[in-house]
C-alpha cells in the first residue's frame, strides 16, 4: 500500500500557466473562438497535465490487461471464460480489434496477464502481472484478497512505469475478461449507490433470463461482501476483478507522472471509479474516450463527471474506444500547435 | 440541367450482396456481435456504396468550397465579408484547421472559389469555379438565378469528376463563407418547415440582439421569395448560396460515382437537405460526421434520418467535423478487413 499512497500524495493539480497559454493560443488561431468546442478544451487539459503550452504526442500506448472471473460460474456471460487466454494470443498475434484501431493511430499495445484462470504460454509481448488463477466467485465471499486487491493496483503502476523508459506520451487503458462487466457493474453500484439493475448491461449478449440473472447475482454478492463505499479497495476487493484492479494503477500512475489518461469504456470507468474515490485529485487527468452502449456507462461517467467524446454504441472493450479517443486528442493537439494565427494568415478578426 | 438529371438517374441502390457479405465477416470476426456498434453499421455501409464486401479506402479527398453572401450586409455575421478570401489564401498555405485535419488523416484539400466577391489571386492548387461574384441580399429579392443555381451544382459535379482520375475513395464535404449559415438556416426552414428561430444559431459567434436580427432578416427573405419547398433549385436560389449549391454537386457526384459522403456540419447539412430533396434515392450514400454546435443542424440530421458520429460541439465548417468523420470510416474499414475470425484465431464462439 506503501506505493499506491506515495503515488497519490505526488499528484499535482493541473498547470494553470499552461492552460492559460494553450487557451491564449487556442483564441489566436484562425477560427472563431471555441469554434472546435471540445477539441479546444481537450488541447487545454492536455496542456494542463503536461505543464507545457503546445504539448506534442508521438509515444502513444494502450495497455490491455486480462483476467478471469470466478463469477462466470453463475451464469453472467454469454461467452465460456475459456475465451479470455485465447483473446490474449489474438492480441499477441495482432488479430484483435485493438491491434487494428493501434495500428490505425500508430499506437503500441502493452498485453498483461493480470489474473488470467490458466496459465499463459511465455510470449516476449506478454507481461506476466498474475496476481492468482482468476477470482473467487464474488457471490460465496469476497473476490480477491484485501493483500491481492493491492497487488492489483500496484502491478497496473508498475506497467507504466516499465514503459516510461521507451516514453509514455498518452495512455490508453483496455480490458478482457470473460464476465468483467459483472464486477464493473457491483463496482458502480456500490461506489455510485446506483439500483443494480440500473447500472447492468447485457455484456457480451445476455437475454432478457440472462440479464435478470445477472442483476440478482450482482446484488446477492453485494449483500454477501458489503463492500464499504468510502474503502475503495474494500470494493475492489470484494467484488472487483485482478485487471480492474490493473487498470486502476495504470490511472493511478497516469496522474502521478502527468501522462493524460484516455479510460475506454464500462470496464475502465468502474476503474476509475475506484480509482478516483482512492484519489480525487486524479479527475483533471482523465479524458473519456466514449459512452459505451452499456446503460451502466452514463452513470459512470456522470459520477465522474466526464463528457465522452464518442457515442458509437461500442461494448467490445480492449482499449478500442480509448484508441479512437487517443486520435482525437492527438487531432487536438495538432490544431493547436499548427495552425496558423491571425496575425499570421493575416485574417481580419471579429468586427 | 442535364447534367444534373443524368447524374440522378444514375444513381443506384447500395449493393446488398456486398453489405451482406461485409456484414457476415463482421459477425464472424473475434468479437462479440455488434460490440462495435456504429463501427460495423458503418463498414457495411461502405462496402453497400462501393459495391465490394472488403472495401478499402486509400485516396480521401476533402473539398472546401467557398462563397460570400449579400445577406452580410444586413449585419449577420460577427466577422467581416473579406475573411472569405483571407480564408482562402490560408488555405492555400496550409495554416487553417482544415489543412491540420487533413494532414493528420492523410487526406487532400481541395479548395474552390465557387463565388467569393472579389478577385482571387492565380494559384495551382485553387480552383476556380466561380459563378459570381458573391450573391444578392436575400432580404432584396432572390439570392441568385436559378441559373446560378444550376451552374453551382454542376460546378460541384465538376469537381469531383476532374479528380476522379486521381482517386476519390471517400470524400468529405467542406465550406468557407462568412454569413453562411444564414442561407443554410434559411433552407433548413423552408425545406424542413421548422420555424426559423429552432434552426438558427449564432454563427461565428452573434450576441443575443444579432441573433434576433439574423432570424428577423431570413424570416423576411423567406417572405419576400418565397421559395417552393418542393422545388429545391428554387430553394437554392432564392435563400441559398454559391458554395452550398456546389456542395450539392459535391453530394449528387459522390452518389453518382458510389464514393461514400462524409458531409461537414450545418451548412454541408443545408447542401445535403437541397440534394436528398432533388434526389432521395442519395440518402444512403450520406455519413453524417458529427453533430454541429448549430441547434438547426440537429433538425436537418433528423430530417435527413441520420446519426452522427461525432458530438464535440464544432461549429467550424471547412470540412473540419468531415476529416474526422472520414478517420472513423476508415477505422470502421480496417476493422473489417484485418480482424481475424474466430475460426482463424482458435477463439470459441457464444455459447
Amino acid at each position: 500500500m506503501d506505493k499506491i499512497n506515495q503515488a497519490i500524495h505526488s499528484i499535482r493539480p493541473l498547470d494553470e500557466r499552461a492552460m492559460s497559454g494553450a487557451r491564449a493560443r487556442q483564441d489566436n488561431l484562425t477560427k472563431p473562438q471555441g469554434s472546435l468546442g471540445q477539441m479546444e478544451s481537450l488541447s487545454v487539459q492536455v496542456a494542463g497535465i503536461k505543464g507545457e503550452a503546445n504539448p506534442r504526442i508521438i509515444h502513444k500506448v494502450i495497455f490491455t490487461l486480462a483476467g478471469d472471473h470466478g463469477v462466470t460460474r453463475s451464469g453472467v456471460s454469454a461467452y465460456p471464460s475459456e475465451v479470455t487466454p485465447q483473446m490474449v494470443y489474438n492480441f499477441l498475434r495482432g488479430g484483435a480489434a485493438i491491434n487494428v484501431l493501434a495500428r490505425h493511430i500508430g499506437a503500441k499495445v502493452i498485453v498483461a496477464d493480470l489474473g488470467v484462470a490458466s496459465t499463459l504460454e511465455r510470449h516476449t509481448e506478454l507481461k506476466d502481472k498474475k496476481v492468482g488463477m482468476g477470482t473467487r466467485n464474488m457471490v460465496e465471499g469476497p473476490a480477491m484478497t484485501r493483500e491481492q486487491a493491492i497487488r492489483s493496483i500496484e502491478a497496473g503502476m508498475e506497467l507504466v512505469e516499465e514503459e516510461l523508459k521507451n516514453g509514455i506520451h498518452i495512455l490508453g487503458t483496455g480490458d478482457m475478461g470473460i464476465g468483467n462487466t459483472t464486477p464493473s457493474s457491483a463496482i458502480a453500484a456500490a461506489i455510485t449507490g446506483a439500483d443494480v439493475a440500473k447500472v447492468t448491461g447485457r455484456g457480451t449478449g445476455l437475454d432478457d433470463e440472462g440479464w435478470r440473472r445477472k442483476v440478482q447475482t450482482i446484488e446477492k454478492a453485494l449483500d454477501i461482501n458489503r463492500p464499504n463505499p468510502k474503502d475503495a479497495i474494500d470494493v475492489l476487493s470484494k467484488v472487483g476483478g485482478f485487471e480492474i484492479g490493473g487498470i486502476v494503477g495504470l490511472i493511478l500512475a497516469g496522474a502521478r507522472y502527468r501522462i493524460p489518461v484516455v479510460i475506454d469504456g464500462f470496464i475502465s470507468g468502474a476503474a476509475a471509479l475506484v480509482a478516483t474515490s482512492l484519489a480525487p485529485q486524479i479527475k483533471p487527468y482523465l479524458i473519456a474516450s466514449h459512452q459505451s452502449a452499456e446503460p451502466g456507462h452514463k452513470t459512470i461517467l456522470e459520477h465522474l463527471g466526464l463528457k465522452p467524446l464518442l457515442n458509437l454504441d461500442l461494448r467490445l472493450g480492449e482499449g478500442t474506444g480509448g484508441a479512437l479517443g487517443i486520435f482525437l486528442v492527438e487531432a487536438s493537439l495538432k490544431i493547436l500547435n499548427e495552425m496558423a494565427t491571425f496575425a499570421e494568415a493575416g485574417v481580419s478578426e471579429k468586427t
